[in-house]
């Protein structure tokens, strides 16, 4: 057993590997929606649904689905997925990972049939670089796919009606991609992006909410002067109140729990070596699991701004461009997967997601829950990006007993 | 006499302002190293020279160059002048004032001769548009017009000595621009392009010192990684580095007295709005009349970044790019001209100047002394720069006042 466990995990790692060789791009692994690498992807996924026996079809906006069905019909529908789309460089487990996790569970179910059934999706596009929209995929499964939506248009001016259309989808089945009733939850395994489980020697991670995020653009405007002709005490130098304020948003983020703020763009005009900067623009990322403590963080941040403008004789201008707020989890689930990663005798380290997930588009439908694999040095979006095989058969045996000791909600099977 | 002052005050003004028709560039003024339009200034300049009985000529690299003068034959000589190209988009008053003041000065002598000859200098070249070189207008003065120079092209190609053959000059008799011998001292009037005149509103400056420059070019390595799922605890954020760094930058020139220190381009890679920035990029400009001062607070604030860097997990590179020294100008000269200016009613603030001028070279031969005039709202380099006319009548009350109250020194008289 614990060697089949150990070559199920070796055989997730490989499977995203190979898939990581269907890109658009020859050069590196780039997989946009309903590109001819797509197709590829979903020849692979279907080959394996079928050795499942698992009927795989594919839906209006390009997700591939499977069913296997549990002992009794009706039952109850547990959905487990994530993507395979990717962005521009990428490494071979963000998303893929998490439809791969879900063919190799039902494989570890060795034919066993569950007390209900379990959907496989493969979202089509959740990183939005085609269209620069995230999520189409899971959007599609919550009715959320709308007519503004179908008009945006990639950088060659191919709309995303047209997208669909060529790639062989009928988008008079919209209504068909919707979630079955019978779903009761989403589940999906995907690795964390992140260091906080590779700092903490930790192999998974159960995600309690994705955090809530905020986005500005400010500008300080100061006045251009001669560098070597403006003493100190006569400047208002725009760059220097802009840095004030870097290190007062860190400062803040520091010493507020599970808050983060980066300043990830910033311009300076003129920006001549010997000219006083008169213009500083630049963007703030604002991301925390409690609405109100985002914004109430904003809000001391954009005070603080003020502040620092009206000191330094500066203008300050302020757009908040997003106000996303934060999804939790399901509680119920989170403790049935926490107590199944104990159970299989590996620590969960309990944590927030501080990226979009497609958890996140379900989440507002369905209870939904995420199980985080440990990325090595943190590192994502990126060729070097990985998964430990051990993490894997950790994630596997956590996964089986969770499937085998979770059962549909009540109300449900009242539906029956 | 004071309403005949008053209207050469008025005449220069005027004077600048009609140059300031003589453009490279229809839409705005800018006067380049050896362009058409500085064949019209030459032509405006050498009528009014004529009218005084001056003999102008142009020199080897295009400096137009009158002689009034004085009561005996080899007397000694005074230079004054300044330059007359321009920065593009500029205002009137900045260079060509220098020059204008010269003309007017002698015409205030009346026909009066001297104990010395003067000779008023229009500088062809001391911005550096052109070529990218600053003061070759002055530097052909002291003997440092050399072969690596003459080969420097403008962005059309075309070199230095090709510029200068265009324009009719003859590289053969660069040694017959080189100072007189007579030469005992040098004056420059020149707008301060800058605030401190206005703030302390005083009509006139005596510079005491050019400060000295460093340049330097840093960048702060850091690691890219996710705004959202990188604790603040994990982070190497070269954006928040650098701000904490330019902060330290800032508040080091406050306290030390005289230090000007200004970071004016700073660039942020990848610069993304969700990404952690993983490399800025950032120039230091550092000025001030005292070398060792200089050197001190550049050493400081370069261990101040090597600490930053090191706490927080980052690298600092940095690279010298300029390290010229402070010019101090005459004590002889600058105390006349203090002893003239307060003689002639006015206030006289001692001051040292953050911007290069042409007396910083030919300090580097020649007792010089600048006599600064207020600019006003400290504006320079721009349409709006200006001069206040009674200002200009203070500057030329006490220039005629030094001119008659000067000696040649006696080593010169010696010469005889």
């Amino acid at each position: 057993m614990k060697s089949t466990a150990s070559f199920r995990a070796h055989k997730v790692v490989e499977a995203c590997q190979e898939i990581a060789g269907f890109s658009d791009n020859p050069a590196y692994l780039v997989r946009t929606y309903l590109s001819p690498a797509t197709r590829r992807v979903h020849d692979f996924l279907r080959s394996w649904m079928d050795r499942l026996g698992m009927r795989p079809s594919i839906d209006a906006v390009g997700n591939l689905r499977g069913l296997y069905p549990g002992k009794r019909q009706n039952a109850g529908r547990l959905l487990i997925g994530s993507h395979i789309d990717t962005v521009p460089n990428a490494g071979a487990f963000d998303g893929v990972l998490g439809v791969i996790m879900g063919l190799a569970l039902i494989e570890g179910l060795e034919a066993d049939r569950l007390d209900y059934d379990i959907e496989i999706v493969a979202f089509s596009e959740e990183e939005g670089v085609r269209f620069g929209v995230p999520f189409i995929g899971s959007r599609a499964l919550i009715g959320d796919i709308d007519a503004p939506l179908l008009q945006l248009t990639d950088p060659r001016g191919v709309s995303v009606a047209q997208a669909m259309e060529s790639f062989g989808l009928n988008l008079s089945e919209l209504h068909a991609a919707l979630l079955n009733p019978a779903t009761f939850a989403f589940l999906e395994f995907h690795i964390e992006q992140g260091p906080v489980l590779d700092q903490l020697n930790a192999p998974l991670g159960i995600v309690e909410a994705i955090a809530g995020q905020s986005r500005y653009e400010l500008t300080f405007h100061g006045k251009a002067n001669h560098a070597g002709t403006t003493p100190m005490s006569l400047r208002h130098d725009a760059l220097t109140g802009a840095a004030e304020w870097i290190g007062a948003v860190e400062q803040q983020a520091r010493i507020t729990n599970g808050l983060v703020a980066t300043v990830g763009r910033l311009e300076v005009t003129p920006g001549a070596t010997n000219v006083i900067p008169s213009e500083v623009r630049l963007s703030l990322d604002l991301r925390h699991t409690d609405d109100a403590t985002r914004h109430a963080a904003a809000d001391d941040m954009e005070a603080n701004g003020r502040q620092i403008a009206s000191t330094r004789g500066l203008q300050l201008s302020l757009q908040k461009k997003l106000d996303q707020p934060a999804i939790p989890l399901d509680r119920g689930l989170r403790d049935s997967l926490a107590a199944a990663v104990a159970a299989t005798g590996r620590d969960g380290h309990r944590m927030n997601s501080g990226a979009g997930h497609d958890a996140m588009v379900l989440a507002r439908k369905l209870p939904s829950a995420m199980l985080f694999l440990r990325s090595p040095a943190g590192i994502s979006h990126h060729p070097d990006e990985t998964v430990l095989v051990e993490d894997v058969q950790a994630a596997l045996d956590a996964g089986l007993y969770f499937l085998k000791h979770l059962n549909p909600p009540p109300t449900v099977q009242k539906n029956l």
